[in-house]
């Protein structure tokens, strides 16, 4: 048995009362040939060791380096240095691993984010990405509380799928075919029936159609796992593979689908809030710093932990697309033309400029609009009395964006029937989804929330790269 | 606002007491034009609805058929029938969905497993899957707590991955190149650049070795993700996507990860037993039920809930894979020539036959075997100090087989890179994992589980597609 240590989160909450403990963890920096600042990842702070003078071998002492990894037992005494209240007194240091200080990638001062994707088998190591990885943990955990209390069954949809009738973006193509002599049908058309499932199959864009069939036995139901997208889209927003939550609730409509997502919304940062409090900080400060080089008016107007604070205490500004294309169309910026893309009236799609405008500049706060012209949204999102709109929903988050997107599901067949043919959507490929309409049919809503998208919120990282461990991009899939 | 209801299984715990409820769900049975069963996913449990004979119009009536959509308001009293303490005595009855009988393809009998596999989008309405998946739903969140009281950090190790160093099995491609005018490089191949990711890219197999840069940094971590074999095997123990729980440790060695492992399966099997202990009864009864048709001989020794206690209970038994060759090597099965692999000796690879010898006729419980021959293991196992045993280690439980494999992992640069060589596994395809080892390594270990397994072992369902919900095997990724 190994594993015998104190996490240095758990030790630095004693009081030092000269208790023997053994620590390890790697060491981030040495000073005077005596002080050890020792971390073990599970938080940003140190512990300090205290090597006394004469004790050790200058053959040890050599090999504390940044980055080695130390096996310290001692006792925990009060610290006399500033900025920690305790420290562990040495017996003995075994070097558990060495690390050649000059080779190693990460050097003890500030690296660039672009720099450190490149070493993102190593970045876990600073303080910026122990910060968001421990609450991109939080965060995971909060969500299957949130759901968990509330009764929801977690249904693992599938991750390959032979459907691509929801529509929501280009897919990759899962496949054990070989691209020399690929077996061929009679007509010179690719023999899909040799191909692993015996027909085209891709990679899952949304679990929410399996997800209705969940929630039309059981309720309530939520999905969390992996999506893609094979868009070939180089931007700090956009992962070709990133995780997705998806709740979906029978005897739902629109309204109670908007309760739930924004009681969802604030109960996942109010855990942070109150679990994550190092972590949040840390990353409060980062940004204050960043913001440092910016020039005043394109700094953030709040503080991290205010902006999440203001979140958690506050009603979302609940609209209608209606109203918003009329607030647009009213505002100054589009008067003055600032706007790359003009509000050109009722029917547009917005753009992410017009969406940030509600929510940054005219509503200082999350946005839920409601009720889209059926035209831009999809085929099975429920049609409004008024026949031109849909129970659509998207929640807009300051500096973020879209965040989540939902709507009321559209229960009844015949109107369903009918917008599945005037979209060109078969269906004879959802046959099993029709039949939650044939047998039972109920009311029922539900949204998808994006998982980084939601990390970038509550950590202030600007680029979406940043808050997955090993992102997935246009030419690139490292590690 | 629609979403006013109280659920069924809530509402069963309440006291009968002439209090209003408005309850939604779907219909069960209607007896006597008189007494609905209604069913709304929470629990296997129906409530009782009571039409008072006379009150409602019979067009209404007839319209009240097996998985129709209800809503009923009304007041809840004591009941006159048995088997439940209370009922609803309808106020209003709104039809949400109608159903046609006839067509409706469960019909109110027993059905195959195989039949409702091909109704899988409806077979979550049935008791056995409304059982088999709310439990897995609590083994899923059982995990997440487990691993966040610890302190370990979730993961989210990449799906689409261009390493298939891991070795663990057939991958499937996953790719954005047509079959029709591949592009080519000037020697013929594919040219690859081309693809989405400028590289071949697969479904991952396992996350370990991600997960291991997580755990080298926070000390703790664990992945929960799919995972995908290409593996052309259609048997009931196999799925070509399934789910896998990954934690990984540093500071710990072979006999730390052993504890880990079997308090971790102790723990979510007793959190089932405490919070889902209705659904546990009725597919332990369901168990009894189906074995009925077995000769004696053929039946399980315990119950289902017997042997969840006794796993719970009692310790594993931790053996080397020395000392359980020697024991089949001895046993009468072996002598009699039962095994349809005979026990050619020291350094053969166990058959699942020899595995479910020791574990339910030698010591009827579970079993740790430890320390398996190099030869037949990966090549991150760490190597022993005999030179010939690798710390290994597979968790085999009675009628499922392996349900555990993990390792202590070779922390040794130069052991690693040599094992690495002589394997034939190219350094410069795993220069980030080696990293960990040439910066500050440590001890560390890790295993997996499978998860469909461990819902296999607990809702004792003998085939595997039948504990997820739209299960992909060869020829068939339906729904």
């Amino acid at each position: 048995m190994f594993n015998k240590r104190i996490k240095v989160k758990e030790l630095l909450k004693q009081e030092p009362a000269g208790q023997e403990v053994t620590v390890m963890g790697w060491v981030r920096t040495f000073r005077n040939n005596q002080f050890i600042a020792l971390n073990d990842g599970s938080t940003n702070a140190n512990v300090q060791v205290v090597a006394e003078l004469g004790k050790f071998d200058d053959a040890l002492l050599k090999r504390i380096t940044t980055s080695a990894s130390l096996k310290v037992t001692g006792t925990v005494v009060p610290s006399v240095g500033k900025g920690q209240k305790l420290e562990v007194k040495a017996a003995t240091i075994e070097i558990l691993g060495d690390s050649d200080a000059e080779a190693y990638p990460l050097q003890p001062k500030k690296h660039s984010l672009e720099f450190l994707r490149e070493k993102a088998h190593l970045r876990f190591r600073t303080n910026t990405f122990g910060s968001v990885f421990r609450i991109r943990h939080a965060l995971a955990f909060a969500v299957h509380q949130f759901f968990n209390e509330k009764g929801f069954v977690y249904l693992h949809t599938p991750i390959i799928t032979a459907s691509d009738a929801e529509g929501a973006g280009e897919m990759f193509r899962v496949t054990t075919l070989p691209f020399e002599n690929t077996p061929k049908n009679g007509d010179g058309s690719i023999n899909f029936k040799e191909d692993f499932f015996g027909k085209p199959t891709n990679l899952t864009v949304s679990g929410q159609l399996e997800g209705e069939l969940g929630a039309t036995a059981f309720g309530e139901i939520y999905t969390f796992g992996p999506t893609f997208r094979a868009e070939n889209s180089n931007t700090a927003r956009h992962l070709a593979e990133f995780w997705m939550i998806e709740p979906e609730m029978a005897f739902y409509d629109l309204e109670d689908n908007a309760n739930l997502a924004e009681e969802f919304i604030k109960y996942i940062i109010r855990y942070v809030l109150e679990n994550n409090r190092e972590d949040i900080e840390f990353l409060s400060q980062r940004m204050v710093d960043e913001e440092k080089q910016l020039p005043q008016d394109k700094r953030s107007e709040m503080g991290l932990i205010e902006k999440l604070e203001f979140v958690v205490n506050n009603d979302f500004q609940r609209l209608t697309y209606t109203e918003a294309i009329d607030i647009l169309k009213e505002s100054n910026y589009n008067k003055k033309k600032k706007f790359q893309y003009p509000v050109t009236g009722w029917g547009m799609d917005l753009q992410s400029e017009h969406e940030r405008y509600l929510v940054e500049k005219h509503f200082k706060k999350p946005v839920i609009l409601m009720n889209y012209p059926a035209s831009i949204k999809a085929f099975y999102m429920r049609m409004n009395e008024d026949g031109k709109t849909v129970a659509a929903m998207d929640i807009l988050a300051p500096g973020i964006g879209e965040i989540v997107g939902g709507s009321q599901r559209e229960e009844r067949l015949e109107v369903l029937q009918d917008k599945m043919k005037k979209m060109g959507i078969p269906e004879e490929e959802l046959w099993w989804y029709l039949d939650t309409r044939r047998f039972g049919t109920v009311p029922h809503a539900g949204f998808g929330l994006g998982f980084e998208r939601m990390i970038q919120f509550v950590t202030g990282m600007s680029n979406i790269r940043d808050v997955i461990a090993f992102p997935r991009t246009p030419k690139s899939a490292e590690f």
